[in-house]
């Protein structure tokens, strides 16, 4: 089961691409980092990049699950306006490919991967590191957060894990 | 010529293919109407839908242009998310299927068919009705505001029109 964890943005779009092995394993990392577009490109020329980027990255992994961070409004309206717009194509474009689409608040991710929803931000990439037996922290700060969610969508759906890795179907 | 103007939503996206033929004559409607989709539907999915829809009509038509109106931020920030996102795919589209893409402030779309930056929705969509032939006004006004935005398009647009229908090229 391949899931893919995204922190939505559209000049910084963090995506981490989790294989979850067994329950009992420690999920394995595929690709993480992040995809990036030119701050000077039109937005709908910087939204056409992302989803060119997830339809390749969906194709390569064999992708079952999308799960992303919920965007939640800021002060700066205009800046959270082309973080939702990346979301919503990066949703269709899952949607598209087949795959189960989930998303989660931030503090739901802080818990799953911490214990605690106010957890902050250095906490929850030291512990992506911790659960998924890396070496260093993410880098950028984007991609952690993506790994975040990625485990976060595991811890929700244990089951499903579970019985898709028995069986040994690649959703 | 053709282009889709488009009033973004997610329960209601108004659409409208316009055949600008010369700059002489009134332009052709070819299409006019509201994409909607179930309310009860999850929101990846509904974008899903409004994606495959502006798939559609772009093939259909040959669309050259894709114009929308500028999402302003109201005061339900849950609604406009989605009507944000909506926006998002369907730039995105539209760039994929090697359209130009432009956007236009509600109060430029307004000024552009009525002469008048702050004139009511009734007005314009008499307006609309008027410049381009209709027997009666669009309903509903979601359809309305797209023939206004495709109609400022062509508006902002005069020289590339020209040109474009001159050489008989469908862009």
């Amino acid at each position: 089961m391949f899931v893919l964890g995204i922190d939505p943005g559209l000049s910084r779009c963090g995506y981490c691409v989790l294989e979850a092995v067994a329950t009992t394993q420690r999920p394995r990392v595929r690709a993480l980092g992040v995809l990036r577009t030119p701050p000077d490109a039109l937005v709908w020329d910087r939204l056409a990049m992302i989803q060119g980027d997830i339809q390749a990255l969906m194709g390569e992994f064999q992708v079952g699950d999308v799960a992303l961070e919920r965007v939640v409004f800021g002060a700066n309206a205009r800046t959270a306006s082309g973080v939702i717009q990346a979301a919503g194509v990066i949703m269709a474009e899952a949607v598209r490919s087949g795959a189960v689409v989930a998303e989660y608040g931030p503090n739901q991710v802080k818990e799953a991967v911490t214990g605690w929803g106010a957890a902050p931000k250095a906490q929850v990439a030291s512990m992506v590191a911790t659960l998924l037996g890396l070496a260093a922290v993410p880098d950028p700060p984007d991609a952690a957060d993506a790994a975040a969610v990625a485990l976060c969508h595991l811890a929700m759906t244990p089951l499903r894990a579970a019985t898709t890795s028995a069986s040994g179907v690649a959703r």
